[in-house]
């Protein structure tokens, strides 16, 4: 695993996130039994360059053959592998409103290596129900849950005011990895990894396009 | 306007992601009666490197003063016209889903400029029911209302099979920028923005680092 390592601290943050739709595109093409494919085509296939995308591709330590191109089955093994996602990985959500409802139901997410074993409420309207297959605990049994059941994956989808309260509790439980969904900045030790999904981000990227455009036909 | 336009062509993409953090600390900031702030201080309440602020915001056209800094106020108001924020965008929202509930619930939107007026869905137990004070209407209305409301913001939220024919409606209706929260490739024309929520994506950032640690352990 060691090679894994420095190949991903070196890998560009936007080259990561592009591999999820690499992986797509070949998934793809080896369920209609197509065995090699070409830089172009996967570029093609998701808008990109194709030079980015050798370059992506080769971060994850394969070279394509020239005129041949990658076997797709290969490759696909290898993305999957570097993303983690060869290996599932149990998580704890809490938050079982409309945002955990939906992550719940989200049907990517086995593909992607994730699995959701677990919903955590202080509702106790929620409490004992369950969500898509999911029981909902009380939030106060996540810590001891966490520990019992080894979970190192902990996805927060509660309001902004409560969640660094969650998310202590998800550390003391043994939680490494937070998968933060309120807008709000939590303070969490060195060597817990956190990523946040941030979408007033995501619009900010759409909304000054748009107001670019306004300015152009004004 | 013109302004605008170059310098925002120029920033690149992960600086234009951070500046809804700037604003929201500022805002903060604004609200506790301080007048002027410094990048270091800017940097400090976002874990960020002073020098990357400092470039960040220069891109929008303002520049602090030496041992001063910046105006709080001024910098906000600045900060919140480059993103388009200080114009309220009417979208439609398809998809009444979990998702679209969670979005419609999502307090946060109303700091980024961004109101949604009107939910639409195919399933007629929801259509002439309400979200969050907003009505749901039925998909097959959402050309001609948006034709008539002169909406330009199309927020999709419904599941990804479903997802090309609702953003062609939403074209129809003259709707030019599309948020896109299913994990599917749109093909729209040239002339409409779309930002992409990719999910997957952020989980690779966190999977992938994970996936890291486990091999420093094993």
């Amino acid at each position: 695993m060691g090679v894994y390592l420095g190949l991903n601290r070196s890998m560009p943050l936007p080259s990561l996130k592009r591999l999820p739709g690499y992986l797509r595109v070949l998934q793809r093409l080896a369920s209609r039994g197509q065995e090699s494919v070409s830089c172009t085509q996967i570029a093609g296939e998701l808008d990109l360059d194709p030079t980015q995308v050798r370059k992506d591709l080769a971060a994850t330590g394969i070279v394509g053959k020239p005129r041949v191109g990658y076997q797709v089955k290969e490759l696909a093994s290898v993305v999957e592998s570097f993303l983690g996602w060869n290996n599932v990985s149990d998580a704890f959500l809490a938050g079982a409103g409309n945002l955990g409802s939906a992550l719940v139901n989200y049907d990517a997410f086995s593909d992607c290596g994730l699995n959701i074993v677990a919903v955590f409420d202080v509702d106790p309207g929620k409490i004992g129900t369950r969500l898509n297959g999911r029981e909902v605990f009380a939030l106060e049994r996540m810590r001891e849950l966490a520990r019992r059941m080894r979970i190192k994956v902990g996805i927060n989808a509660v309001p902004a005011a409560h969640s660094q309260h969650v998310v202590d509790q998800m550390i003391a439980g043994g939680i490494r990895a937070i998968w933060n969904f309120a807008p709000v900045k939590l303070e969490v030790p060195e060597t817990i990894l956190v990523e946040n999904v941030s979408l007033s981000a995501s619009w900010a990227v759409l909304s000054a396009r748009l107001r670019e455009g306004r300015g152009l036909e004004g």
